[in-house]
């Protein structure tokens, strides 16, 4: 295992002997918007019945990288949009994603998010589910008030895609015989759906021609692809297995991610009764967890994760080809290599 | 206590000897466009997500009235309404409605929803939530099919109340110290603002004069908020206490409802003490359901609960007052009346 990453190629990528990728740039880039971004969040949590801000201050607070409505400001302003609409839309991306993370700690009983207590174990499963539907009643609001039908149409679908990918989700939970293209399939629908529209809603509001939506569809599509893989992977402490703070949640979880299907398919039949032992029937100490890690490097799996999630990020990359160089495009690539190198 | 019903006065007011008040007028009314809405729903359950339609036809196919799509429709029509979308936004309404009730399933821990196993008891609280997601998301998905910002505006308006209604709730349950008002600011959000929103984007469709939307939203309201104290009224048997399929459902939940708070609040210390024990504490056997409906006859619970139901079926009534004569207009009043003699 090298731990060295080689760059992106293709027109975009950078000198070899830069300074490490970074998600800076394209945060610099789109601070001021960000910042209106932030206060329309903090203003839309709000309501008379006490409990709803606080739930979502909880998790809105807890730091999230705000990638997804980075994507519309970024997408939006690349297009030439000059409006103010783009904030609005970012901030109710933004809500569904907050949403969609309220609703599933409590499908997936999860005790932490974010290095926090999840919502659900301060104010019970009851206030996470209705506060989830308060925050996307007030992300289909503040789509209303950006007033694009179209606009409207792909963040619709992408709640419905998001709702079919996390219903997939049970059925593929815990099950070792999921295959890849099932598990991929998953992924596609609850995470990259979002970052897909996320990325598509900044140039339709532009009024870009159809080629550019399309191309920031693809873009965000697979960028979402690559960033779940990479999550997947880092999970497991990435490809040189650094230990960092969430190693072995989805393990302890019992979740199915690539990198254990990868190392379920390719073992011996030993080795696959260990993985049942693991993830369906929850014997994950830590003395496993070492021994499931010892898997991976034998099988490739963490590496193989991450040759699937880089080529999402080179057709991410490509997808962003014919359009001019400058700050933005230069940002957007850069944050593909960061997401590549911050699981190395 | 009579069991008789007055029937609602002023212009509309029906014949004393006429039948017995019905829903009948008003579905024959929109039988035809009804038939396009059943349609439209159970090809909105579909998903390649095998699970997501079998769990909302679970529910959609144990016939609820469908009263709010209704409202929709004979809105949008008796404004001379001639187009399609009111259909849309008719099946719009009822997922909103379906999702809802899955949610409410999951916050309430509810067994039974409408004398069957509720879906979450069948395929867990995890498809409950998220079949949930997706029948909001589905109904996003064909406001925006039916191409008005304001009705979208309206029912993603609703959409955030009800959300709100709901984690009221959450502070009023077993809290037998809520006060009336603070009971019917809950309803007005959980169950009204659905019947409102329904009623108004009708003559929205039909580009009505503002009068006419604010009348069909006060019509839709005030029918909402009786209907949900008419419900209350009935699960202790209505003012006949008579005993129906669904008696004693909310004690036995321990649900603060208003024939609870004003037995609560006019009876001795002796009774608020059965009342805590009861609702606090789940001392709900057959015996104490006796003496709880014991106590409301002693209190005139349900008769008040019912008056206070009257007074906004005769507002509701009056918001119409100034529509011309006709089968519809006939027909959502005949619904008023049929509401409270249901209870009797």
């Amino acid at each position: 295992m090298s731990g060295v990453v080689v760059p992106l190629g293709g027109a975009g990528a950078r000198a070899k002997n830069s300074k490490p990728a970074s998600i800076k740039p394209l945060m610099d880039l789109v601070q001021a918007d960000m910042e209106l971004v932030n206060r329309l969040i903090l203003s839309k949590c709000g309501s008379d019945v006490e409990l709803i801000p606080e739930v979502a201050r909880h998790l809105i607070d807890s730091g999230g990288k705000r990638l997804r409505p980075m994507l519309t400001l970024a997408s939006a302003s690349m297009c030439g949009y000059t409006g103010s609409h783009h904030v609005t839309l970012a901030a109710s991306v933004e809500f569904m994603h907050t949403a969609t993370l309220l609703h599933d700690d409590v499908v997936d009983e999860s005790d932490r998010r974010r290095g926090k207590l999840a919502a659900r174990m301060l104010w019970g499963n009851q206030a996470s589910v209705l506060v989830g539907d308060f925050l996307l009643g007030q992300a289909f609001r503040m789509m209303v008030e950006a007033g694009s039908m179209h606009a409207l149409d792909v963040l619709s679908h992408a709640a419905t895609v998001i709702a079919e990918g996390e219903v997939m989700q049970l059925g593929t939970a815990q099950n070792l015989e999921t295959t890849q293209d099932e598990y991929m399939e998953v992924v596609r629908a609850k995470t990259a759906a979002l970052f897909a529209a996320a990325a598509e809603v900044g140039p339709i509001l532009a009024g870009a021609p159809k080629s550019a939506i399309s191309a920031f569809r693809s873009y965000g599509n697979n960028l979402g692809l690559a960033f779940q893989l990479i999550d997947d992977a880092l999970d497991y402490g990435g490809s040189s297995q650094t230990l960092g703070k969430n190693t072995g949640d989805d393990f302890r979880e019992g979740k199915v991610t690539l990198p254990v299907l990868l190392c379920f398919r390719r073992g011996s039949e030993k080795e696959r009764t260990f993985w049942r032992e693991a993830i369906e029937r929850g014997q994950t100490d830590d003395s496993r967890l070492e021994e499931a890690m010892r898997l991976m490097r034998e099988h490739n799996a963490l590496e193989d994760t991450l040759a699937r999630a880089r080529q999402f990020c080179e057709l991410a990359q490509d997808a962003l080809a014919t359009f001019e160089d400058g700050a933005y495009k230069q940002a957007l690539t850069e944050v593909l290599e960061y997401s590549l190198t911050r699981a190395n």
